[in-house]
C-alpha cells in the first residue's frame, strides 16, 4: 500500500475528517507558470507535450513544487479519448482543437472503435508512472477524462462552439446513433480511467465542460446515464464529477455513485449542498476572476467561500480552470489563504 | 393612438387576458430565411444591412409575411451602442464582431461619449419609422438594446470570448472605472430605447447575453443596478429583460420595474415562476435545438412547454435565438403549434 505524506484530498473526498481543507486548481499545470511555458517553448506543440511522458510528468509536478498544492493532476487533454477512438484532433494556436474528420453521418459511428488504454493511450499511463516515481508520495495524483456528452460534442462538432448546435442536433435527429456513440465513448472512458488508477492515479475526475448547454431533460437522457455507468464502474479510487453549468440536475448528481461533485462559480453553495445532499464532498468554487484582484480581495473572497462550505466535506478549488494570464503569486495567495483558514 | 390588428403580445406583456399565447422568435429576421439571405447577398456586408433603413425594414418584416409571427423585431445589432459611443466594430465572417480599438485603459473610458440617438443612431430610428409604415398596424414592433454588462464586455474584450476574462478582470481591478463605463452605456441605452419607442417601437427588450458568466454577487453589483435604471426610465412601453444564464438572480429580476422576464431553455419553468413571482410575464423557452427534430417532436415538445406555463402571462419563444441552419418549416411548425394550442 502506497504511503502518502499528504492524503488530505483523498480523505476529504471520502468524507473523512481532515485537519484543514485541501486545495488544488483546475489547469494548475499550464500557462500560468513561466516554468511550464519554458518546457512548452522547447517543443513542437501542445500535443508533443501531452504525448511525451517525460515532459508531461515534468509539468504535472511543477505546481506541486512551485505552488504547494495538495494534489497533482496529470497533464493531458480530454481529447486524447476521441483520438484513441480514431477521431484525431489538432490543436490550433488561438483557435483551440480542430478535428479534421469529425463524425458527420451515422455510419461514421461504426468507424470509431472502443479504445484500448494499454495500446492507444500508453503515453498517458507512462506519464502517470513517471509522475508517481518523481512525486515520491508527496501528494496524490489526480487522473481525469471528459464526460461522454462533452467528448461526443467535440467529435460531432469538430471544434469548439458557442452553441454546439451540430452535436445537439444529433440528439434530436439521430438519438439511436447518438446513444451508440455515447456508449462507445463511455466504454473507452471506463477502461481508460481504470488504467490510469492502475498506473498510479489516486483519484479521478470527469469533466463535463459542456454540461450547461443541454436542457435538463436532455441531460437526463444523453449525459447522466453514461456518467452513472462510469461512476458505478470505478470502485478503485474516489471519483469526482464536474458538470459545468448543469444547474438543473444537481439533485440527480447527488444520487450518482461518486464521491465528489465539482461546482462552478455560479452555483450557490448552500443551495447546491441542499440539492446534492450531505453524502457527497463538494469541490470548488471561487470565481476564477477573483485571482485578478489584489491580495486583500483574494484573501477576503476566499475566506467568504470557505465560510460558506463550513469546512466539512470540501475540496477548495476555483469554479473553472485558472486563466493563463493570472499570476503565480495570485494563485499562491489563494492557496495560502485556504491553508491558513 | 395607433390601432393594431394584433396586439396579443402587448396585452400578454401587461399581464392582461389574451385569447391565445402570442409567439415570436429571437433572431427570426435573419439567416434562416432564404429571402433574408438574398437581400444580404446583394449588399457589401452585415453592417450595410443594419445601417440602411430600407433594407433593415425589409428583413424586419419578412418573418411577419413568411412565418406569421405575432411581432416583428427591428433588424439591428446590440453593438450599435458601442459604435455610437465611439467604439466602432467590424463584423468578420466566421469570427463575429471585432473592435479594432477596444477599451484598454481607464483613460479610454473618458474617450467614449454618451451617445445621442437622434444623430448617432438615426439609421435605426429611420428603419423603425420605415418598418412601421410598411407593417401598417399588422403586428407590434419590438425594439431592443444590449444590457450594459453585455455591451461593456464587448467594449473591453474587443471581441467575443468564452470566458470574457478581460472584462471580468476590469470589475475586480478597476471597479470605479467599470462603473463609470457602465453608467455611460446605461445613459446611452436609455435615450436610445426612448427614441426607438418614439419612432414607433411598441415594446423593447434588453439582451444580457453574457449575464451567465458573472457570479451572482458581481451580477448584483455590476449588472442589475444598471438594468434597474433602464427599467425605471422606460415607462412609455412594456420592457422585457432577458438575462441568459443568470440563474442565481431570478428572484432579483422579479423585483425589477419591467413587464416581462425572458428565460433561456435551461431555466425550469415552475421554479422560475416561483422565483420571479406572479407579477411578471415570462417569455420563452423551448430548447432551440428542438427545431432540428421532426414535426411530431417539435409539436410535442412545444405543447409540453406551453402546458408548463399554464397559459397565463406567457409569450412563447425559444430559449435562445433561432440557429441559422434551422428550416423555415420547422419554425412554422413551432409557431403553428403555439397558435393552435
Amino acid at each position: 500500500m502506497e504511503k502518502l505524506q499528504n492524503d488530505l484530498i483523498l480523505r476529504a473526498a471520502r468524507g473523512e475528517k481532515v485537519e484543514r481543507t485541501p486545495v488544488w486548481l483546475m489547469r494548475q499545470a499550464g500557462r500560468i507558470l513561466p516554468e511550464y511555458r519554458e518546457v512548452r517553448a522547447s517543443l513542437s506543440g501542445f500535443k508533443e507535450l501531452v504525448e511525451t511522458p517525460k515532459f508531461a510528468a515534468e509539468v504535472t509536478i511543477q505546481p506541486v513544487d512551485i505552488l504547494d498544492v495538495d494534489a497533482a493532476i496529470i497533464f493531458s487533454d480530454i481529447l486524447v479519448i476521441p483520438e484513441a477512438m480514431g477521431c484525431t484532433y489538432e490543436m490550433i494556436k488561438g483557435k483551440g482543437p480542430i478535428f479534421p474528420n469529425p463524425i458527420v453521418e451515422e455510419a461514421d459511428v461504426d468507424k470509431v472503435k472502443v479504445s484500448d488504454p494499454d495500446t492507444d493511450l500508453k503515453y498517458v499511463l507512462d506519464a502517470i508512472v513517471e509522475t508517481k516515481t518523481q512525486l515520491n508520495g508527496r501528494v496524490p495524483l489526480i487522473g481525469f477524462a471528459g464526460a461522454p456528452w462533452t467528448i461526443f460534442s467535440y467529435m460531432i462538432e469538430g471544434s469548439g462552439s458557442k452553441t454546439f448546435s451540430k452535436a445537439k442536433k444529433w440528439l434530436y435527429t439521430k438519438p439511436e446513433a447518438s446513444h451508440r456513440l455515447l456508449q462507445k465513448i463511455t466504454d473507452s472512458t471506463i477502461t481508460y480511467l481504470k488504467a490510469q488508477i492502475k498506473a498510479g492515479a489516486n483519484m479521478v475526475q470527469l469533466f463535463d465542460s459542456w454540461g450547461g448547454i443541454l436542457s435538463t431533460e436532455q441531460y437526463r437522457i444523453f449525459a447522466l446515464p453514461y456518467i452513472d455507468q462510469i461512476c458505478k464502474a470505478i470502485n478503485e479510487a474516489p471519483i469526482t464529477v464536474f458538470a459545468k453549468g448543469a444547474y438543473g440536475v444537481r439533485e440527480d448528481l447527488g444520487s450518482l455513485d461518486c464521491n465528489t461533485i465539482g461546482m462552478d462559480w455560479n452555483m450557490d453553495i448552500a443551495e447546491t449542498r441542499k440539492l446534492v445532499g450531505s453524502g457527497k464532498t463538494l469541490q470548488g468554487n471561487l470565481d476564477p476572476c477573483v485571482l485578478y484582484a489584489d491580495y486583500k480581495t483574494i484573501e477576503e473572497k476566499t475566506k467568504e467561500m470557505l465560510k460558506q462550505f463550513e469546512g466539512h466535506s470540501h475540496i477548495a478549488n476555483l469554479g473553472h480552470g485558472v486563466y493563463p494570464d493570472m499570476t503565480p503569486d495570485a494563485v499562491r495567495c489563494f492557496i495560502e489563504t485556504v491553508k491558513a483558514y
